[in-house]
């Protein structure tokens, strides 16, 4: 297989940890590229018209995308206890904390290309507060279900350490902490894993 | 069950697509309510700290979101053929095909967002033509694989039919069936379907 990531995308590093969890990692090449909404980038647009990373090539040559599709694909190849659990009702508490997390990245991602990529005097303070609200108030979410966290390892986990983990690297002025110490209990923790440990944007 | 959605959103119009398709409907009341990124919804916020529709309450009284969970969660309540497709290959090509449709659409709404929310003077050029190309190369992905949306209904079919819909309903000017015929042949015999007449959007 070859994972088509980029070093700072936290979607693409779901992906990376659940291989690295799996014990799929050796079967993984890894290929770094970079995407921008407002740049094209042919090789990664070849493979996914979306213009985004994680991309997973499969060894049948298939391309598989999102982030969700391909952690579901990579939990279907091994033998370890399934990253997504398989009856209800924990399948739908992870699934349901996993997009809290993917949404938080959402809201964070285009916080980021707004300040960051679109020029100074087409940001609108409206859209920032916005997406900051969105990203605020998940963490209050998470936080107040961080009792679902703990446990056997699962996709809610790994999505949720590493939408934290993208605070930490983009958004450090949100001191998250401060409003989330279950969070951050479980975040000390958890970053220490090799997974996380391996995988952190620099 | 009781599923906040807005008559506009694809997304939710997913859901309830799903809900007709698999005989849920006479169990579920409709909310309607209206979100937009940057004006706070307090009903839905309560729900989801992400402030998106589709909501869907359950009759243990949890809130499920976004539209995949929720989607996958009501094809677990029915005892009609699944969905989702359940085995490999068929299962991959499905959640893959849904993926391009649900990144057309996530492509499609901040195009909307910029262009009939954010003030004329904070709208970038760029940002547009970016999630346009994004859009656009959907259609052609979509078109290509065109014949993996025939035969037994599945969440690509939807997906694909909604996200057509919303072009349709928002996008006119695209004219995007003349790019993709196969997709318009597709689209013009899925249209005809209950669960798309009577959500379709006004």
């Amino acid at each position: 297989m070859q994972l088509i990531h980029a070093p700072a995308s936290p979607f693409a590093r779901k992906v990376r940890v659940m291989a690295h969890e799996t014990g799929l990692l050796s079967r993984m090449q890894l290929l770094d590229t970079a995407v921008l909404p407002t740049s094209l980038n042919a090789q990664v647009n070849a493979l996914n018209p979306l213009g985004k990373v994680p991309v997973l090539l499969t060894d049948n040559g298939e391309a598989l995308f999102d982030s969700r599709v391909i952690c579901e694909y990579l939990d279907s190849l091994h033998d370890k206890p399934p990253l997504y659990p398989v009856d209800a009702p924990a399948r739908w508490r992870s699934l349901r904390l996993a997009a809290v997390a993917d949404g938080l990245l959402d809201a964070a991602l285009l916080v980021r290309y707004e300040r960051a990529v679109r020029p100074t005097e087409q940001q609108w303070d409206a859209w920032v507060d916005g997406q900051t609200g969105k990203i605020q108030r998940a963490l209050l979410t998470l936080e107040a279900q961080a009792g679902d966290l703990q446990g056997t390892l699962d996709i809610a986990q790994i999505t949720v350490a590493c939408a934290l983990g993208y605070l930490d690297f983009r958004f450090a002025e949100l001191d998250w902490r401060s409003a989330a110490p279950a969070l951050a209990a479980f975040h000390a923790v958890f970053a220490t894993r090799d997974s996380m440990r391996l995988t952190a944007p620099v």
